[in-house]
């Protein structure tokens, strides 16, 4: 309810009387959209307490209002706007009546550039390929539900457990490490891993302590968008190094070291955002050399570990002797879903403390219910049998997605099947130009969501990122039917 | 577990029996934590397949490790490592074995000074005095966790409506956006409201949007300290306007203005923090002046709005007339407790479509699910409810803790009842050095861990924020009391 105390100023001394005072104001309240079509008026007996009139007053005021249209008096005695008042927003007739947000402000700020690539402006449609999400229609939705309510009941029953300025909760931090351990190797303690929503604050969090404006930041080419675009929001000159079969050039990687001061890296070892590469043990050996030999900060993302379709991964870099130098950031968004923005980063304990203390000015603490949620999952075994379950289905939709590719699009597209993750990569020969497939492919109900390199810096690249593990083989089928119908078009 | 077929390397040509490779290997990754005490090591029959051995060259390795006492064979053929190996860490026996994050890496980066202020080092104690928080015992647990499933279940089932780039849920969107036109008057559409993770996220977003290195900032003196640090974390040079009975001094403000380009006003209107002082509605008509003629930025926080204990405030300055020149921003947090993160900022549409975009670079996206389930609470009355029911609890402890106050420190201190919110301002005589009764008190079972500005910037105030919300009458009594001895005996 509005505070009509404050609202409805009654001056004795005008010569209007006060019904009418009344109810022009209310009229006012009206025009200005403080009362929409619809709101419920005080009723007489409450407002006539509040302004201290007689309630005979109000109802007059009340009456002159429904006579003139602006409220309806509903059965037992309740006043609401009228729900179809013609003038309600009427420009001309108050030239007053303007939201004070339809402005702009009159001050300066920074207009950030859209981030995204052009396929993620497309249409909704029946089918939508996006860039690598989990199925969500796989969730163990009791389970996630009961252990929700038990860290909701627990965390109200003990008031105090919930404040954790630190960064969220210690239970989760203390599973989450020996999960880590165990699927990683990673010799790590609790005071080595910070919890954040989602990889992305974590990879915020780490770049914005590391680069100064002017800094140079490898990357590869192609590299993750998002994590690009924020390096070079926060100064960073970015060198590229190209990618093959093996993963990032660390050959190249020792020529720019050798000439430059590098600040950072920025690597994907496993399953490379957008191309799905996996380096070959002999980089990862060279790269460690490098580490070693030049000193440079590298964060290592690792967004897609968990899921590896014959379990022999390489374990991740940040498992060798690095030094402090390697800040691991990884994620549960992958296991569980998009609505589930549950990421770490694990790094030396004083780079840790820098990043709490950055994370406190930007969201002062974590998600802790839904941390003490997962955290009793990952005890009681349900997230790695969630991850088994998925990971086996995700194997069979990407033999069959990369079986209906050879087939169909044999002609069109080269790709690597990659040994795990939620992708594949699709590179188009020159001659089927992927922006116009994108677009047309968008008319005929399929909207190609995962991120496409067939505009903007990396132009060159004519691919796109299928995300299979989201749908189910009638899906995967008519999308790939779908993308040669459209390519053969053209 | 750990990929074997990777961390095994066997060396057919070497001198050493193969069952004495993978024993040597076993015992390294022993050694170096990725096996730690508990792990269960592969089933022989597994480990045989990955490395395409016989089974019985990997009984004998096990029962090698078990003879020196590496590993236990449990019931059932099972094998794990040895829960208590004294050289599991042995630093002196493998001068390797260091977790690679024990070391600072040798890099350089931005250490960040600690945010918060001394009080909130203090041990846990038997009654915590909080900054002012809700008291989460009270949370209708079986509703949210009701509401927790239905989202769930309904984002499970329709795989696409959880992706949502530019922040969140629909739904939430429009059932925050009636509950705010309601509660405050605010004339606004859905394109100007922005959710985030709790109001800190819309304060670092705003700000960083419109502060650059060198640009003046007011503030009030005090301010809320974590706001305050990130200003000048941005590079803002503040200009500090003192506070009284009546809120910020806008004929001060004013005389700033004339002087000096001002960029950003941030305030707190309503139970202003720390202070809790509500201003008065000649000097929000005289701001909205100043905000008219001078054309800066404001960041109305209003984190505490819907605590009105006689539901008479004054609407927010931002349903006045300010040409855009307001970002208003307030969270659900002090509603629903800490443990639930989710804020807002309401502002033009230009403004809100930069901080998408700089909020896709933090965090990519909201936090889904948890905006559904308070959707639906909003939705049904439950969250008004919850409101209307808490709020005449906090009126009561407030009215009893002032009584106590008066009463039993009347002598010690200073303070004026707020009309609403969820904390006293206690400013302590000059003779009571509160710092040292912090200290004290912690000794005694309680800690003050309201902000304390009894040392820092603030040190003059010699005051903290008693949030009496959370305590029960018996602990307020109890709190005050041991405040009264620990005083009398400094």
């Amino acid at each position: 309810m509005l505070p009509y105390k404050n609202l409805i100023i009654i001056d004795k001394k005008d010569s209007l009387s006060i019904y009418r005072q009344i109810s022009l104001q209310f009229i006012s309240l009206i025009q200005e959209g403080k009362l929409p079509p619809g709101a419920a008026l005080p009723s007489t007996r409450n407002l006539a307490f509040d302004l201290q009139l007689h309630r005979k007053t109000i109802v007059a005021a009340y009456e002159t209002l429904v006579s003139e249209n602006w409220i309806d008096n509903l059965p037992r005695k309740s006043y609401t706007v009228s729900p179809n008042l013609p003038m309600v927003r009427p420009r001309s007739y108050n030239s007053k009546r303007i939201s004070p947000f339809s402005e702009s402000g009159n001050f300066d700020f920074e207009h950030y550039e859209p981030v995204m690539p052009l396929s993620l402006s497309l249409n909704n449609c029946r089918i939508e390929i996006n860039d690598g999400f989990p199925d969500i229609s796989l969730l163990p939705v009791q389970t996630i539900a009961k252990e929700f309510k038990k860290a909701l009941e627990s965390s109200a029953s003990s008031k105090r457990s919930a404040v954790n300025l630190d960064g969220g909760s210690a239970n989760f931090k203390i599973s989450l490490c020996s999960f880590l351990n165990k699927t990683r190797g990673i010799d790590m303690g609790v005071e080595n891993l910070f919890t954040t929503r989602g990889a992305q604050m974590a990879i915020y969090i780490a770049a914005s302590l590391i680069i100064k404006p002017g800094d140079k930041v490898v990357v590869s080419e192609p590299t993750y968008f998002i994590a690009e675009t924020l390096f070079e929001k926060l100064g960073a000159e970015l060198i590229r190094i190209p990618m093959d079969a093996d993963g990032m050039r660390t050959e190249e990687l020792e020529n720019i070291l050798k000439k430059n001061v590098i600040k950072l890296l920025y690597i994907i070892p496993h399953h490379h955002h957008p191309t799905t590469v996996t380096m070959s043990m002999e980089r990862r050996n060279h790269l460690m050399q490098l580490i070693d030999a030049y000193n440079f900060a590298v964060i290592e993302d690792d967004y897609d570990y968990d899921f590896q379709f014959k379990y022999d991964p390489y374990l991740p870099l940040a498992s060798g002797n690095h030094r402090g130098n390697i800040i691991y950031i990884g994620s549960l968004t992958k296991v569980l879903g998009s609505p589930f923005r549950l990421g770490y980063m694990i790094a030396a304990s004083d780079f840790l403390q820098a990043a709490a203390r950055m994370r406190t000015l930007i969201d002062l603490r974590g998600d802790f219910i839904m941390e003490e949620t997962i955290s009793g999952m990952i005890a009681n075994g349900d997230l790695a049998r969630h991850i088994q379950k998925t990971n086996k289905l995700y194997s069979q939709r990407c033999d069959f997605l990369s079986d209906q590719v050879r087939t169909e699009l044999g002609d069109m597209v080269d790709f690597t099947k990659p040994t795990g993750g939620m992708a594949l990569w699709l590179k188009f020969k020159p001659e089927y130009d992927l922006s116009k497939i994108i677009k047309k492919a968008n008319l005929k109900g399929l909207s190609i969501k995962g991120s496409a390199y067939c505009n903007g810096k990396d132009a060159h690249f004519n691919a796109f990122r299928f995300g299979f593990a989201s749908l189910n083989e009638l899906e995967l089928a008519e999308a790939v039917s779908i993308i040669k119908k459209t390519a053969q078009s053209l």
